[in-house]
């Protein structure tokens, strides 16, 4: 989180005493936490059956993604990737015409390896992997694309990208600063560039499951789950307004898994944007979550908590791998639990007598 | 969360054994908390100094948004509004022929009352108060609003939106069930129908600072800050093919304060969805934050765990008043909690030198 | 369009002389145009075959509107609805806080009838029917909805939103002028708010075509077009960060309609928001397109032209009716046509087969 | 346009008689054309004052344009650059599995020259310089970027696109066709693709005007222009839930432009979304239009025509010139173009005066 990098200076906040925070008596919020699964998961990275951590005020979190857990086992287990990943910072300069900036764009472009270099100055785990320019009249905004190992890495592509600013400005007389962040990141808010030039681990997960299973643990059908899918989550979703976006709700599930995994769990914003996808084939459900933007690490803040480093450890996170591959792990782990729980709901919801009887108890409680 | 009613009722998943899920030993993940301010929050509905609780991982979101509360405090007093309160649920209908969805949609409309009437059936507590309808080919989306009182209100409506179904389905021979949840809701899913329908609470802070104060405690002049905005809240969000969306970083503060209240966190991403707006009048800075979709609830889900009551009657939030004002007060202090966190950051972005010297602190520590 | 009014004073432009401009010899842009059809149109407003004029420079429009129309015909015709009319204008308004535009927009709200009789002071066709608030700050935005009988209605509903605005600023002391246009409205450009609230007429067609039909006249299958529309249309749009728009080429029958009847075809940004919907029903084909914003008039600019009044004559759209029903009729045939047109592409795109022939014989023009 | 392959190929439509269509009489929309200017463009590649003829219903395009042009000739001239050019064609191919289309994506970035080469086999005018590959479930949207000379390059692209499809399922067994067109090209539907990645020439045109200009030919101040374009074109078009747009009216002079020039108008959906931005610089106005989407070719459909000839000729569009410098040069002229017409209406916009007036004169004519 950029926030990180302004307090974490000694002296940083002038003109005002801080104590009264700093020395307060550190508290916590309890926020409920279980375990479900085994989630089956294969591939070429993981194939393992894994208990996953969830915590969340929401409990039926924990029977809605088990039992989705439960079928896919059923079903032969979920196959998860990894298909990209890097982190992002964009920035912005200004000059006093586009022509100083178009020309300062396409130079930099060129110079690519010059500016790795200068941004592995900032760290020794972060490698710059591309850039990606955007004018707007005299505006420069400039997107740096690192990896960044087993970080999910908001801190060194920050400071990578301010290293880089000041060498840019020395480099480019015409350039002025205007911000080390400019919203093209784009860090927790809604947006399409994240999932169209990528930001975080971009996870796919999917299960086929036949027509037997889907009615002995779902209660539905292929063709049911299929239609639903187009008509909500397709359909629905672009009439709301939606953007890069088609699931029930992945935000669940997602911050579940981020809270439990010591992550930070505003990166749900990003990640509930992804997609929900099924067809029929033959008789069986193809059923599959893509998620661009899963934003996770195994170090950083919050991962020395100690319930964090038992939870990463339990999810075997926490081995000597080579460098990133704990948090990919942990990246498909997040994947196929997001489609355990998206799976449950979406089929729950293609039975209207499921939410009759449900209602009847809910009402009993006087809602 | 419509999570909680597919799973509220016994017997409800079969073919599989929850019991290791629910007899579970419970655990917690716990999240550091501190409190913040006094935020001081001025208004027609609240004047009052608080200290605010914020749950997160991210340590420098405390001081972030103490400095910001500090000066706030110093300018007299940030002005809370709360323009509008609802809460939605849209459900699916099909029919053969658009000719029969579109003869629905018009009498619902006309039929508003005896609706109102099918929705009191479910609730106490929960009026409905508009409806809005959606046709695609020969599929009717139909979008309930309804207040609901203290709680944030997603099962209020959900069940109203159940029971509102089965009378629809009674009433129009032509129509079949598709879905409960058509996400034209829209539930945690970034959109533009919340923003421009509402969802939540409609939240607007304003403080006014004047040129002395941001120099003395934000290191900023009114000029640099406004420009900020313009540069990367507005421009550079679009830029990033932003969706209804102006801000830097609402989302950290919307997940501190959710998590601190016992919310349903997920929500933070309607929450992310608003916008910084800003101006130079005469030689003050005029900064405001206005939110569309502040879900919070004074009942309900999370709001029995310990530390949350603890939070709740702190920020005074349990007390015997009108139905409603309870959570009323709760989104104005999350509004004006949202403004100063977000003051701070972008008053810190405009000055590179700041980001400079906490760089080098930060690469000591090897990032 | 709104540039109209600001050009229809004497002596407007001052400190330049436009004379080069105005007494130019007037000469015109060539668009070929030809006629296809007869588009069979069944409905409860309109009942009837017709041959539709297009004008447009890409001469494929025409065979494969065309087609579409031939394939409709022999499938019993397009059953073709309007959902909903309005012409819309938004204002902006300024205060020096948002309580004084919080109180307006509660207190505008509340006046609607008074609203009403000022707008009707402006214009003896239109009628305000509704309006929309949008708060930012201390900006107020008012959105403007008027029925504009046979105009497509922007100087209409600009007209009126310049009379109420003077209105409102002299009721309601703390607020003062921004623009006549918000851009909220919104007129020719890429947003959600028009579908989600109506601007134009929202037109929705829809046909069943058997598979015999569909093999004889499109090559297809209901499955392989109904696999496509949700492929490209739904999957492929989201992924492009499309918004509130699932179809493949609406803008070039729209643009090809509006020219040849007289249109601000400008409007085409609008109209190309909207969706084509399928289904595969028992052996048929349902397919349809939802239009939300069809801006179209039979009055006003460009009206007047010989050859629109011939199309516009042809169309059986000047004649004596009830006010906005000549309008209305050609909202109906422009679905009609549009659902042609994009039938017909969407069925050669689910045969790679006629495109490689069609590429060989491309390649020996030497593309 | 994609249509243009469909149906040139002899006795495509079966099963239909198309004469009708095809040999009737052809007839032409007559769209009113004027030109306006001259027009001063400054730049590295265009250095003229230009006469550029407009066609359009709509008559107040030419004076307000033209009040532009004027004032920017004051002002020293539009300086203009191009940025980017590509046309994009997306495919579609599907696999039984993510693995397979995961595998498909990361070699066909490998083997760019390759691709390369099998494109070049199509064209001798254009060169792929780049894709892009998207993945939902077991979907593979790969996105073909090539040069195209002077040319749009629609019907280029997509030919390329069809044998690059042909030859990479022939390579790689587990894929299938799905379409040639995956809507992520995206072609003529608003989206965010287009403006991040690329599509036509991304134009962008600046001036910089005195405050005594802006007095006399505009009757405003840099400071209203400039607070205008913030809370209209900004805020304004982030409140309608646009998407990456802020600009009051391209469209307009866009569909103009195209009109007079035979470029395929539809492109103004994509043209419609670029950004005005301005600032207040010492005493002077800085005002600029950004436009990423420029969709204009100097031959091809339309170019023929002889008005059209006639118009390209007059704008030195048809001299003997390196590959693409002509259709550089037209995009060029529409970016100036552009400016004059946007720059003219904001101006209007920030005096309810003029309106005022104008409205007087309207009602006479009884609206």
């Amino acid at each position: 989180m950029i926030l990180l990098i302004a307090y974490r200076v000694k002296g940083y906040i002038n003109g005002m005493n801080t104590t009264s925070a700093n020395n307060e008596t550190a508290e916590h919020a309890l926020v409920p936490m279980q375990s479900v699964g085994p989630v089956p998961i294969r591939g070429p990275e993981l194939d393992a059956d894994l208990m996953v951590p969830l915590a969340s005020y929401e409990s039926p979190v924990w029977p809605s993604t088990q039992r989705g857990a439960r079928v896919c086992e059923r079903a032969g287990g979920i196959v998860t990737l990894i298909l990209d990943e890097r982190m992002t910072r964009s920035v912005i300069f200004e000059a006093h015409s586009v022509v100083v900036v178009a020309a300062a764009a396409q130079s930099l472009s060129e110079r690519l390896d010059e500016l790795r270099d200068v941004a592995s100055e900032t760290t020794r785990f972060g490698r710059l992997v591309n850039l990606n320019t955007q004018i707007v009249g005299k505006l420069l905004y400039v997107r740096f694309e690192m990896t960044t190992g087993d970080a999910s890495g908001h801190n060194m592509v920050t400071l990578a990208a301010d290293r880089l600013m000041q060498w840019i400005l020395g480099e480019y007389a015409g350039l002025s600063y205007v911000s080390i962040s400019g919203n093209l990141c784009t860090d927790k808010k809604a947006s399409a560039v994240n999932g169209l030039l990528g930001r975080g681990k971009n996870v796919v997960a999917e299960v086929t499951i036949s027509r037997e299973l889907c009615k002995k643990y779902l209660r539905t059908t292929p063709e049911a789950l299929h239609a639903l899918n187009i008509k909500k989550n397709l359909v629905g979703t672009s009439l709301a307004g939606g953007l890069r976006s088609a699931n029930a709700h992945f935000a669940n599930i997602l911050l579940a898994f981020y809270l439990a995994t010591g992550q930070d769990a505003a990166n749900i914003i990003e990640g509930s944007q992804g997609y929900t996808y099924t067809d029929v084939v033959g008789d069986d459900l193809y059923f599959s979550v893509s998620i661009p933007n899963v934003i996770v690490g195994t170090v950083g803040n919050g991962k020395d908590l100690g319930f964090v480093e038992d939870n990463l450890k339990a999810l075997g996170c926490r081995e000597k791998r080579e460098l990133g591959e704990n948090a990919r792990r942990l990246a498909i782990i997040c994947g196929a639990t997001v489609l355990c729980g998206e799976l449950s709901l979406l089929a729950a919801q293609t039975n209207p007598g499921e939410l009759m009887r449900a209602h009847k108890t809910l009402e009993r409680k006087g809602s």
